[in-house]
């Protein structure tokens, strides 16, 4: 059931903010008719979201007739509806189109949007919205199953994209691999997973281990990563997913030349040896668990400034860095694999 | 405005799973009316609680016909209401009382529960009920409140009665000290405070933060603490408060004796020493934090027991370790104010 998506970055057509539309894009872009922004109508997404290509901008839904849902494409700090798009969301409902959210603001909770919807025959689907209430117990975790986990030094690095390339590289090598999504964009473009920044805090770990319970028949997982362990406002989501997902194996991505926590600019963030010490300290409480690479967002560095810094944190480090969007995950993939075929962390007690 | 209270604890009767019940025997004596368990019925709160001396067990409310209040007295993994208590419950709004609840499962939102409430004009207060929704920022810590918070290697080892006896403490010495509750008991004998295990994921960090704002204008704050970091069902919630509270001074409480994780067996607790580091690691990513004592809580040891092993332990960690029920929680208020004059903590950037 192929999905024909306006998505709506209004006010917000860049890269870090339309995280949601980014995602769509690069991974499900059969499905993405336009993008909506009428301060950029006549661009290409290409121009303003780094990736999309030809996807036009429109100003208004009526240039997308054949659209079927409305996508809110950002994810912005705490999840609100910018107020300038009720106007829209409301227009989408009146043409008889879905609408798919994954903001902390619950549309289908809201009177207005809920009764056009219901009058009008359409969805609102809230990614976010969940009832979930177990908690985790670290038991039935499989021998077989190698738990590979994105995590980083901040948001908004590139955690689901380092985890969908690692997939997708593992599956092209004939390994029987799963990506696992934790956060609403993933969600979105796999269709399954759990929004684990928005369950009730006692049950963060359970969601995490319940998405591991739920996936672990194939041979290697790889969990979507969320924040970050020095994030002042989001680390609980952090360890929460850490600790449930009880990694063997951890993907390290971080954005070349961010020294402070994005939005927070007063906030410095740890050097990456000290931030892989302490994911690793974190994540090997109960089993051991090590880094077995790092991906290197390079956007804000040219292509030989991006070598020369990845080439120097792989002395540093002894591990592979490497620049998924601009070079491929094939090193990364290389580094997964290998881990997996060492099978050291099958001798590792769950 | 003091309450009748009738603790409901039925087929709980016990200092592990009656927690609320415990604390609000332990903290607010003068409020409590009796305890309702017709298994021990005749008997005293004492005899199955440790606390509550001649506070009556008994089988129905109308041996308590001056009760304004029915607690549910307990918090067990996951927050659940006990199925055999909803008639209960149902008599106690039938009587006109009010019902105050700390589980994860809102009352107020059960319909029928609601309508006799409602019908009979009586409140359903469930204290876990929220809809906070701020990230933490990080901004606007004073610098002349020093901010302490208990830790520890579990669940129910007593992080609460040591917050609330280092308060008394200090307040006793004439420093102006502040427990603030972030647990559905603290909340019920203090009458302020967030629930942080109810949080949405997002926002843990958030609610612990404003708690500090809140509450920064005392000289000294002893952040009540959650969980573990080493807990596999909730260390989300204990890194979000950990990191949204930003101590200067940790107090960290064990059980003696206790070597694997309550509940979960299979699941050893690391080291005390191991674990005092993790959480000095954590909490002093974005600014020094040190722990400036131990509470032990030796409810499973005989005196002497106890005493050798607190002295073995001072001795390992060159900390005190005060069993604050058995002995009083002198030595940990000199600990406190010691570390609060040293000024050592005024000297940190926030």
């Amino acid at each position: 059931m192929s999905r024909k998506m306006v998505l709506l970055t209004w006010g917000h057509s860049n890269p870090r903010t339309a995280k949601t539309a980014t995602g769509l894009l690069r991974y499900c872009p059969d499905e993405c008719v336009a993008v909506l922004d009428p301060d950029h109508a006549g661009k290409t997404a290409q121009e303003f979201l780094e990736v999309g290509g030809d996807t036009p901008i429109i100003a208004a839904l009526d240039q997308a007739p054949g659209a079927d849902t409305l996508v809110l494409g950002i994810a912005p700090p705490g999840g609100k509806v910018p107020p300038a798009w009720r106007a829209v969301i409301l227009q989408a409902i009146d043409r008889g189109m879905n609408i798919l959210s994954g903001l902390h603001d619950f549309l289908s909770d809201d009177s207005q949007l809920a009764a056009a919807a219901s009058a009008k025959g359409v969805c609102i689907t809230d990614v976010r919205k969940n009832h979930f209430k177990q908690i985790a117990r670290r038991q039935g975790l499989r021998e077989d199953c190698c738990r590979l986990h994105t995590v980083g030094h901040d948001c908004s690095v590139g955690k689901m994209v380092v985890s969908l390339e690692l997939e997708r590289g593992l599956k092209a090598r004939g390994r029987d691999a799963c990506f696992v999504a934790t956060g609403q964009t993933g969600i979105m473009v796999s269709g399954e997973g759990l929004p684990i920044d928005c369950m009730v805090a006692d049950f963060v770990n359970g969601a995490a281990e319940k998405l591991v319970l739920d996936t672990q028949h194939h041979e290697i997982i790889i969990v979507e990563g969320q924040g970050s362990l020095v994030h002042p406002s989001y680390s609980a989501v952090t360890l929460g997913l850490l600790h449930g997902c009880a990694p063997h194996g951890l993907v390290f991505v971080f954005e070349a030349g961010r020294d402070t926590v994005g939005g927070l600019d007063h906030v410095r963030l740890p050097s990456l040896p000290k931030q892989r010490e302490l994911f690793e300290t974190m994540a090997s409480i109960h089993q051991p668990c090590e880094t077995i690479g790092l991906a290197m967002n390079g956007r804000c560095l040219n292509k030989t400034q991006a070598d020369e810094l990845a080439r120097a944190i792989e002395g540093e480090l002894g591990l592979p860095v490497v620049d998924v969007i601009r070079d491929g995950a094939d090193r990364l993939v290389d580094a997964a694999e290998d881990f997996y075929q060492s099978k050291r962390w099958q001798a590792v007690p769950a």
